[in-house]
């Protein structure tokens, strides 16, 4: 029977504490991958109180003249960036205030939690100011069971899909998060950070929900995309930023992994990872755009 | 008998391609997470042919003034980038040849991998301009059994202990990785990408090895750090990055995930985690280094 029961532990081993190789195996490697962050553009909605963004190709100091894949064997970009509050972003609490991290002090790990999506999209068509309310959490909980402790809540409302239509970032109305569901979510629940598509938590005249988080030491994810795609629960959430010292925003990388069977979301794919396919036109820099496409 | 096993696999119920919440709870709960990126500066070690790097407080487009904590309740901050290959960041192939993905083209499922480390810290004690060699990646194996496919390599040389002095990126010796121990990797054991610590992939005077990679499609970190602190195997890798559309370098974070009792790297922390803890003093501009300290 000990035998047996050996013999099925090694059939069956669940993944150890130390198996980290192993899970990619029986988990990542089949998982689908999908990007929850806007591509940056010198035209990506942004607030209307901060300036414009311009790209440009990389310059040699010594001319001044940009670096040419003809003449130079490579090219590289330059950026001048209005503000770090760009794009899917993360907030660290010291855009608000000055005694709790800047983004460079936020610990590795959040960079890896289980993820939570909650849906207003069908409050949001008949209110295009609806704000997620304390009872939507609980029905979702209803649904789905607890919230996990430690996780990320994205609450979609489909606003993301008007992503980059000018004067999008101008409108007073759109989809928010209420501030006693974020009192419950955080103090109730105890999760890492909510997030959301909008720039802003809410519409209120005194952003009540981010003055609350931001001026308490929580953080939040803003500007998020594709929300459309991931799974109400079940799914992790990989956030990954640059670490600029003292910085007040996080151009963020959100990517969902979602179970193999799960709908959306791009495969690891060992003939196509690396080497990555050759692209059909070669890319080039467009001026009126101001970035390089094919 | 039958009975027994189905109790004994609930017990030891394996992870199931679906149940990542799970995975999170037996794996990545416990683990240990080991932050391999520099922290961004406009001081930040980058070669010698691109220019300097400036960071400001965002500014009002209204009236030209910063954004402050007393008068308008938050800031934000401006960026001025020459290149973006600064810092810890990955290589997409366009940086070399525009026919390949640019950072916006590179697939989600780049962003968690198996990661390897094969440490030349010895080889470069006697040599500072030693090269990873193909008996090194046999060395390896023999010790700790084959790369698995579609891994992420990382080649720790310690140089990156060196980040930020003056002069370091001019100095014309320094560690690398040679074409063949390259080839062998991707061609033979099918990674999906390798990263050094220093700005370069060698110092040969034609660059044999970033010229083959990037030339054929394959991308590479760069600038990576703290590479003393993870396990040679066992580890995995998150890789994130903002996704400049058309852009040639990735502003990258990289997070190793070690097992549960890795002796370095933060741990999930329930109570510092969200709330942030409130800082010992505040955040302030300070002009003589050009960003926000305390």
């Amino acid at each position: 029977m000990l035998k047996r029961l050996c013999l099925l532990g090694l059939l069956v081993t669940p993944v150890g504490a130390q198996d980290l190789w192993k899970a990619y195996g029986q988990l990542f490697q089949k998982a689908r991958y999908v990007d929850l962050s806007h591509t940056l553009e010198p035209q990506s909605t942004v607030w209307r109180g901060f300036g414009p963004q311009q790209f440009g190709p990389a310059l040699d100091p010594a001319n001044g003249q940009p670096y040419q894949y003809e003449k130079d064997g490579f090219e590289a970009t330059r950026y001048q960036l209005s503000t770090d509050q760009l794009g899917s972003q993360l907030d660290p609490p010291a855009h608000w205030n000055p005694n709790y991290p800047a983004i460079d002090e936020i610990p590795a790990s959040y960079a890896l939690r289980p993820l939570v999506c909650i849906s207003i999209v069908e409050q949001v068509r008949k209110d295009p100011a609806y704000s997620l309310t304390v009872a939507d959490v609980l029905a979702w909980e209803k649904r789905y069971g607890p919230i996990p402790e430690g996780c990320v809540v994205m609450v979609r409302s489909d606003w993301s899909k008007r992503w980059g239509e000018p004067g999008l970032a101008a409108e007073p109305k759109f989809p928010g998060v209420s501030l006693p569901a974020l009192k419950l979510l955080h103090e109730g629940r105890h999760i890492l950070f909510h997030g959301h598509e909008p720039l802003d938590t809410d519409c209120s005249p005194d952003l009540a929900g981010e003055a609350w988080l931001l001026r308490n030491g929580y953080t939040q994810a803003e500007g998020v995309a594709h929300l459309d795609q991931i799974p109400p629960k079940g799914a992790l959430l990989l956030t990954g930023f640059p670490k600029f010292r003292g910085g007040l925003g996080g151009y963020a990388r959100f990517v969902a992994v979602c179970p193999s069977d799960w709908k959306y979301g791009v495969r690891v794919d060992p003939k196509a990872d690396s080497p990555l396919p050759r692209q059909s036109r070669p890319l080039r820099w467009d001026e009126a755009k101001g970035y390089r496409t094919r």
